[in-house]
């Protein structure tokens, strides 16, 4: 009953955010139309203009409100290596990482037949187009270690292959200063297959 | 470096919500971008208006788009009861302990003079106004069981006894300085009904 009204419809708008449930919600809500409207307004004016105007690369489909993202459009970077990942988190990631300096080139997902979902709605053809005008010398794998990715993953390698593009697939094993005892078996079975001599 | 642009914005006014921290902002903005675009143009929507159209209520200032909010519009209500809260958030966790019957009268806040937060502050005047006026038969003293919340409820107490109106504080089956909002709805009922006159 209490629940109606726009305060009703902002908390339960709120809860659209991902781990946000009605009880942060009701705290968030309150706490933006009593300490700091300021920061709701502002919020919502970059959720609209984010909503508007954030589209793909058109180079390597991240999110971007440009026609090409700070990292294609950034001379120093080194065009030729091209980070294939799933999702614009993951260019993130390896960003914080900073050891690439590389391009990257994002999927929105990975191959899965059983939702539709081929190699043209993972931007596959946009990906060929680059291997084919010859200008990428390596093609670094870094979709996630699920089925799917690795089949992803595996599609892409006999891509490059056919262009005579070397592919290389990112190391997988025990997390830095992780614990033996904590990681998944299927990790460690992993870590041991790609044992290197010392 | 790479959170620059409209996305880094998003991120970190995001991070204005309260318990949002960059790396659950970051998913919220993925997530949006991607996934919902809908829920981010309602969200923004609905912060802009209510951020715009939310006051106090006249009578009891509760946050409410209306001149009067619902639970004071609502005729079926036992008007000569009123309950002081500290804050709005309060009104719904006693809404759902669904006992009271009565109206509200919404502090924001307590007394804290050291903050210069004397009884004009958390709106005593209009409460006085609606003692003087007659028609209050009982204040309900919902104050949080802090310092501060016991010496409002003091100052309050005393000021309806001016008026010849009785004055009564929730049990304390309300655990000593605990918040109101965060007590189950079953604790407070039984503090409503355990109330006495002070
Ligand atoms: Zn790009
Ligand atoms: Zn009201």
């Amino acid at each position: 009953m209490i629940r109606q009204g726009l305060l009703g419809q902002l908390i339960s708008d709120l809860c659209a955010l991902p781990g946000v449930g009605p009880k942060s919600a009701q705290r968030m809500a309150f706490y933006l139309l009593q300490r700091d409207r300021g920061g709701a307004i502002r919020l919502a004016e970059t959720l609209l203009s984010a909503s508007k105007k954030i589209a793909y690369c058109e180079q390597c489909r991240t999110l971007t409100e440009d026609k090409l993202c700070r990292l294609c459009a950034d001379k120093s970077r080194d065009s030729s290596m091209v980070c294939v990942v799933e999702s614009p988190a993951d260019v993130w990631a390896v960003e914080q990482a900073a050891t690439f300096k590389g391009v990257y080139f994002v999927l929105h997902g990975h191959l899965s037949p059983l939702d539709g979902i081929g190699p043209e709605e993972i931007g596959l053809n946009l990906l060929e187009n680059r291997l084919a005008a010859g200008d990428v010398g390596e093609i670094i794998l870094a979709t996630n270690s699920t089925v799917e990715g690795e089949a992803t993953a595996h599609l892409i390698a006999e891509m490059a292959k056919k262009y005579q593009v070397k592919a290389t697939r990112i190391a997988h094993g025990v997390p830095m200063g992780g614990e033996l005892e904590y990681i998944d078996s299927g990790t460690l079975s992993h870590a041991f297959n790609g044992r290197r001599q010392v």
